[in-house]
């Protein structure tokens, strides 16, 4: 999707910080150490719909949670369901085990299943231990449903992609808007899927990174805030011509820290991840699927251990407000970068989802939000990549 | 505690609505038909805290949930835990059970088990069934922790408050801020700690009401935003100089609706009222107990019946999603409606909670929050009561 | 796996019936109206394990809720999760919706993906409007892990077989044992995955039915009881020469029953389902995913409806103790009729199932067991099918 | 209630262990090092109830979860909610800070508010820095319903009642049947409400002890099973002529180990314990207040801490197994002792429960039960205490 295009500028592009924390090297869940990121985007064709055909608006995200191989070195994780309308495969597991031992892949809805094959197929290729004598695997596999600008149907995505996606993880910069599993995907009725955001924090002394990636795909465009300020309905007029698909949609939420956390405050850091949801302008609609999903990358839980105690260094509850306060602010941020770059899209029978107009949408922040100590310009305190 | 003070402006007297939904006749959770409410409030001493004596700031709020008796015809109710922090005694049997049979008593942490023992003091005088061969009950009671201004190891409310509360209830207006539970509690370091607020929607054709009052005690200064503008950091450089409590506190937040809901759709209902908060700013500290009760009072299910089962309307899920989105906005409104509402208040030992300026407070959004079509003496949609 | 092998004796014919209710016409879950069964069993090749080849030891099972097309008029659905080291996808929407709209598939752990996204195809072909602007579908698979005796690698399911289980499901009587996704299956180290059972119970004046239909693959063989009795250290001599997997695998355990019962009330017996699971020795071992799903045929709520409100018969919970009764019983009664069915297994690389040797336990049971008055052949209570 | 009455045989003095594993010094919940227990038994007048006046059956038992003080050196505890038609207070607390910090008592429902304000006034005088800005505490009081036997509406226990079970807290023996909490209670119809075990578990090379200790006042006589024996059909006949309460009640588990576990960890043993009510023979009526809650003795979480971190060593789950089968035993056997102290008890208005008759019952479980290698006399594997 990137092409020729020049990228879109993000929201700190647009003087815009959140919160007051600052962020990591590329304001990337990537900045989590460890985390690393691939999208493989699936454009082609156009016109009307023929399912199982075409047009293709499509792609899958790859999301590896940790250095290494977390099949092998589990990392603590949790999840918490703000609106159980879609599917994230393997949730009862890191539930109940309190682990994730997969990477994470995101697609559309009606691709889970095909993608969770794909990642077994991949996965046991890696391992040969599974499938003999009880070891097993379930992957995680979240989904929004892009079947408004997509041919769902069809579930284009191969065996292929998928490993592709996995290969190809990697640190660094993260692509963002219509890229991946979020290439048909629209947030607040603009074009844009995936966004992603970081904050450092300092716990007790010691420095820390919180980081998001999310696949959004929600909202309604009249409610929109940016930073509180009510962008949706001050820009609305402007699109009164786009016909919009329905009030619905979903959101995962992915949330990586190194802050060394069990999984009980992991499902503590998913629930206050979701109020994240509602400072956007969110009210997590019916037919929405909002699941987040939370993970630590700070101690390794090995699949195969001689030992049968482990011995782990945990944060105190008392300590952590900071990395609460800055996990609400880098969701909000990650849900508005997915905004800030998506493209003009055109999807199957004329379906559209309008970019957002940034030049527009910076001008009237200039003009009506209340600048922050932290906003980029005015501070050391976010390196706005 | 409002004596010969004049009442303080609600959100609405500023000329800020929160969202697009028209108010009830009194922007308060009796616009719901059948809930009544009903404040004692304890004000008593002043000077340097002796645990069991003084100076007394607390209270006792009953909330009566629906019409009738509550007890012998039962509210379909849920909950959810943003943060467990907290107690609501009977929650175990409202979630298994689906429904809410008893009054709601909100108060101070340490009073919760003396507030509940008045309570089944007051229901066994009225209900002589209770204590007979397996009938008993649990009651409601939801606390948030005022000893920052109460002398609460002291439990100053007695059998006869809880008595005086319960049998006041009544409709109408709800007196808010430093009344009833609220008195010794204070909201993003402003004094008030009880709010309301209310809605008309219409679901499929049919016009329904939804409420809520909070006992609210939850925020830091700085991050206080009203709808969306960062009133908090605005103005606290006014208050450098107040020492203030931790960051902690709690909220309890009841929703009432004559939308005809189950237990799961009430879940679903509270799980969107706790978006609320974080639009106020909150991001739910690890020590702020934030729990959410909801209940419909449209099908009541009897204590005693002849028959084995029961016929109920209920709303679609997929018509319900303007109550989800008033929910959040209903919330929101109560919230600052407690901040509006609160006087200066000095509690033991000199501890100071102050009122939130209105005047000044007022101007701020005056100038740069965003005018709003539903906001009162903009539109015809909500009555400034 | 039938093929000329004669049918083994249910647990009824062994002279035990469980609890004290009445069986249904086929002691199966196809007495509750409306659910049909079917199983595709895949059986090929012996000798070592081939990763990707075989031998094939594995099926698929497909379960229709209730009459008609679950699709266009869900059931009332819910689960608990007494272990969750397995998956069952579609979960989330379940618990949210309240709501079960697609058949239910039974697989090995590694075909989910592959059954998931087959049962997609399968249902877009049933219903044009998937895939076109917000319609979607999430189906409902679960899984047991046969890798003990399967490539489960090789993930032998193919699309076709899976259109032909859902193709195929008929109401009547029930294969059980080594037969579809039961077919490399064990429990408590006897061979057999699938077992079924009902009852006819009265609630308020009205008889309904429940059934169950397990796909069982977990148990320690010296902990098995059958009624109580324990027939597990009993016999477990005999078997000390064959060597056994790890005390681990799994259990998916679906209930069915037309009473008139919501969301909350089938979560409610679905945790009394579980307790089956420790009558007949189960401690639910750490790598042992036990779930429960549970649904009622009696309200169907259409996915496209005119109407914004519907309208609901539903049992009184003070009505419904027999049901919860006699659901532990069958759910036990089903577990056993598991392995009552299943017949020597050879798996890959010589890993082997004995038969549960139903003379001997029969003999055993006659010895030591207390009759009941329930039991086949000493009341009109059951027709020991 | 002991006075002069000798002592009845417990389970394992009829013969009958539960399960494999040996048991503790004492066979009690305080063979976990540093638990202690209390009992404050209540017995006064005869005769007619006259609601506030008596007759009195009823008492309250206090546990201190761990050497030393709780309220400061927190213990890591959870909780499930088999049936939540009860109450335990603090439980949302415990989910989510995954601590226990306060004693734990038990009493009459109705008494549940008053046990626990007498707690706080307990906990207040030993702590002044209960009540002073932002300490306060919410204690655990867990119930059953003993009004079949007991005024208990006049709520007997009073705040001397509370201090002296917490002061008198003890390790050693506990006395089980009709005593404190479980005075007026009776389990399958049968009187006792107190009941206790333990056992003694190698994990990874570790010796560890898990106890339990119930409020059982739960079951229909006619389905009562020791050991699998349906004990109870078989006696039921000679209380036929005996009224009996109708088939509810309730049932508290608590479960304390020393094996190092999490939240997580110990959520998934408390769900494992609800197996052991069914194969008592419960199925958890509808009425049935069944909640388990578990700690683990072995990480102690400080109040006040200069650190913002603290180090654990955990048990890994893969070595867990044997814990989990334990704990199913010793909740049964627990249940088995409880009903094997109770003696013969009139209540008001002329209620009975009756012993259940130790020299029949055993002589039945030695004609009918399968003997174990672990039986008392049969091996060395537990000290029948």
């Amino acid at each position: 999707m990137s092409g020729g295009t020049p990228r879109k500028p993000r929201l700190r592009e647009l003087g815009v910080s959140i919160g007051r924390f600052p962020v990591g090297q590329h304001n990337a869940i990537t900045d989590v150490d460890g985390v690393r990121v691939n999208h493989v985007t699936l454009v082609e064709g156009s016109g009307k719909l023929v399912p199982g055909v075409g047009p293709v608006r499509t792609g899958v995200t790859a999301v590896m949670p940790a250095h290494g191989d977390p099949f092998l070195d589990r990392v603590f994780a949790a999840s918490y369901v703000l609106n159980g309308a879609g599917e994230v495969t393997g949730l009862s597991q890191i539930e109940e085990w309190g682990l994730c031992e997969t990477p994470i892949l995101l697609c559309s809805t009606l691709c889970v299943g095909r993608v969770a094959d794909s990642t077994v197929a991949w996965l046991s290729q890696q391992h040969p231990m599974i499938g003999q004598e009880y070891d097993v695997v379930i992957p995680v596999v979240a989904e929004c449903d892009d079947s408004y600008m997509n041919d769902a149907v069809g579930r284009h995505v191969t065996p292929a992609d998928v490993a592709e996606a996995l290969d190809g993880v990697r640190a660094g910069p993260v692509e963002e808007g219509c890229v991946g599993a979020g290439t048909g995907m629209q947030t607040f009725h603009f074009a844009g899927g995936i966004g992603t955001s970081s904050r450092i924090i300092d716990l007790a002394g010691v420095s820390y990174t919180v980081g998001s990636l999310v696949l959004s795909n929600f909202g309604v465009r009249d409610l929109l805030r940016i930073d509180g300020v009510p962008i949706g309905r001050m820009i609305a007029d402007r699109f009164a011509h786009v016909p919009q698909r329905a009030p619905a949609g979903s959101i995962i939420v992915l949330v990586a820290t190194d802050v060394p956390m069990t999984h009980r405050q992991l499902g503590r850091l998913s629930r206050r991840a979701a109020l994240a949801i509602g400072r956007t302008g969110g009210y997590a609609a019916h037919n929405s699927g909002e699941i987040i999903l939370s993970w630590s990358t700070a101690n390794r839980i090995p699949r195969l251990s001689e030992h049968g105690r482990h011995v782990v260094e945990l944060i105190l509850d008392t300590t952590i407000d900071p990395l609460y306060e800055a996990t609400v602010d880098v969701v909000e941020e990650a849900i508005l970068n997915a905004i800030c770059a998506g493209v003009d899209m055109v999807g199957h029978s004329g379906h559209r989802a309008p970019a957002l107009p940034s030049d527009l949408v910076a001008e009237l922040l200039r003009r009506h939000r209340i600048p922050h100590a932290s906003d980029p310009g005015r501070s050391h305190g976010g390196s706005a990549q």
